[in-house]
């Protein structure tokens, strides 16, 4: 391999990091969802008011989604019905400076 | 309508801010097309070979996209063959504030 050749490895851990990212948050509902938690804890049914355009079903995939990412955590309560509850988890909350970031850029650069 | 049904704008142009970002970087090769924008103008043949795993028909509709968002500047030259080249606008290099809150999120919470 001629040093011509030689590709520096941080190109590569870039794309891994922001990639990574965007499979957290790139998601159709992701930061919908995420955007209610910042405001605290909320319910299945609470989030499914909050965004009437997601369906159970999408809803349920989105939050299973999060769960599995580490940026939310899933409570449920034995209550008859079963109450289950969704909160950010420190990972999650940590999501605030990109979602900052994004809501200025476009603030700047949209109408 | 009674005070209890008043919705704050506030959170419909947050999430519609957070949309219109991640409808720009959100695709699968946008970020991918401008990280290597971010050192430089480069020519269709350059992105190429840079991502190599991107198929020329996908590179160009990632760049047509980019170019409609007026986050790039294309440029087409006379010469034989052809020379086409892409840089980033200030509305496009602007975007870096959010890719980099994106990799130190992956730096930080993820391997």
């Amino acid at each position: 391999m001629s040093a011509h050749n030689y590709v520096p490895k941080e190109p590569v851990q870039i794309e891994c990091n922001i990639e990574k990212t965007l499979d957290v948050i790139g998601g159709k509902w992701a930061f919908l969802v995420l955007r209610e938690l910042f405001c605290g804890t909320r319910r299945f049914g609470e989030l499914q008011r909050m965004i009437p355009s997601v369906s159970p079903r999408a809803l349920t995939t989105t939050l299973r989604h999060l769960e599995e990412k580490g940026v939310l955590e899933r409570k449920v309560f034995p209550t008859v019905p079963v109450t289950v509850e969704y909160t950010l988890t420190p990972k999650g909350e940590d999501l605030t400076h990109i979602l900052k970031e994004m809501k200025l850029w476009a603030a700047r650069w949209t109408d």
